[in-house]
């Protein structure tokens, strides 16, 4: 089957260009594999909608990667991963690699006191992914969770470490703050790009867990595991698939990946899976 | 033909439930008509996506409108009065009325300096919708635009009078107030939710124009004009129909229509017309 090939790229979606992020750690963690990336900027965020509508467009995400010969798929998006991976690991043979789970490992490693805090959008939140995720694996952990929505829209738009933003990041961690966690899950693939904000109010006695980087290492383990990793020598390339092209797109998704775009080109999904 | 009936109600379309806020004047101008209301909260915003992506949605939203029997339909999206509008009217029959001429046309009538101000999302300003249509009304007038992005999230979560909207606020609008202008369009139908904060900044000597009332105004002269004015001496329903019940939908949209939702259900476009 083609995508036990070596070769063959890394498959990543998101509802938008959050994921990018996610990008960005992959091509640190594994420089040799090339990367297919699906954003769904047309119907993003998912953030906030419904949990039918979120399976329905990311199944789509999914088998617009599978056309593309992807070896395995990672969700860079933790809404998706919270409400859609189950039904995408039952639907497609391909391994999927989500957000929570590598996010909620890696804060168990970290964390010392036994007190987690998460930050994610209303629909991470609201689903308890992460809380859940990391209870199952460890029911002594205490976690604490707060929605954070404005910080998509706030890093979009490049206020990082604008006062407004320090403001109502202030406001949406104190109660964090207060419940003395010593770890805290970026439950957003936006949410690095405000990390030196984030962390500067948390302090200095609260390690960040980027799940991102997280499901990095596991997607290189796994690749690892079953002698799919990418061995040649050269660097791998990114491709970029968008549904919609944004204004400003190609300048925020620089300060998401960290660099300027190799390739990127619209598709359209409801002509591809409808007509 | 269904539509030229005095009983059908009026159409009201939008990305998603900013549009109640012209409902609101809607009702308030025209107590007694029926009110069919489209938020196409699944794909919400428009703001930001490509004039052809706006176009379909929008048809799809009209369409859905007219198989509801309505007499006329508002396009209660300054994105979408921007860039469809012109399409939607030699598209279909019916009339079509949007944002952007009501508030064009309110804004000469208030402005004394002839210096106006227009704030909306990146589509509308980045199209200069407001500014062609000021100047091709009367080409003396100076027009100065600023795009406010994160006034749509601000406005969602209910940070109406929060010192983060007004720093943000401060800084978008510091260059109008600068430039002298004496009127302000508020180009997005989410912004009268800020219009205190707005006001605020801009100070006394700068009139505020909300384009839904503006647009109220226009449709009332319609009907009024052509026989179709709802005559009935009850007070109006309004049914409120979404794509998707996003997470807090009736919190907000209470804030946005200023009173609670009577009746409101989901449907799918996609399904309605694509399968």
């Amino acid at each position: 089957m083609q995508f036990f090939d070596k070769e063959n790229p890394i498959g990543v979606f998101d509802s938008g260009i959050g994921g990018l992020t996610v990008v960005k750690r992959l091509n640190q963690c594994m420089p040799n594999e090339n990367i297919v990336y699906f954003g769904d900027t047309a119907r993003v965020p998912y953030g906030n909608k419904s949990n039918t509508t979120v399976i329905e467009y990311a199944t789509e995400d999914a088998q617009f990667l599978l056309q593309k010969n992807v070896k395995i798929i990672v969700v860079a998006c933790n809404t998706a991963s919270s409400v859609a991976l189950n039904h995408l690991q039952e639907k497609f043979e391909i391994p999927i690699i989500g957000m929570i789970e590598p996010g909620a490992r890696r804060a168990l490693e970290v964390s010392k006191s036994g007190k987690i805090g998460v930050i994610g959008t209303y629909a991470t939140i609201n689903n308890k992914a992460y809380s859940k995720k990391i209870k199952e694996l460890d029911s002594n952990v205490q976690v604490f969770e707060k929605a954070c929505p404005l910080f998509v829209p706030l890093a979009e738009e490049g206020l990082i470490k604008h006062p407004a933003t320090k403001l109502i990041a202030e406001e949406y961690l104190s109660g964090l703050k207060e419940a003395g966690i010593d770890t805290l899950i970026l439950g957003c693939t936006h949410y690095p790009i405000l990390a030196e904000t984030i962390s500067e109010i948390m302090g200095e006695g609260v390690t960040l867990v980027d799940s991102g980087e997280a499901a990095s290492r596991e997607v290189r383990k796994y690749l690892e595991g079953r002698g799919l990793k990418n061995d040649s020598n050269s660097i791998g390339g990114n491709k970029f698939y968008v549904s919609d092209i944004q204004t400003k797109f190609e300048e925020i998704a620089e300060l998401f990946l960290g660099k300027k775009l190799d390739f990127f080109d619209k598709v359209d999904l409801e002509e591809l899976f409808r007509k």
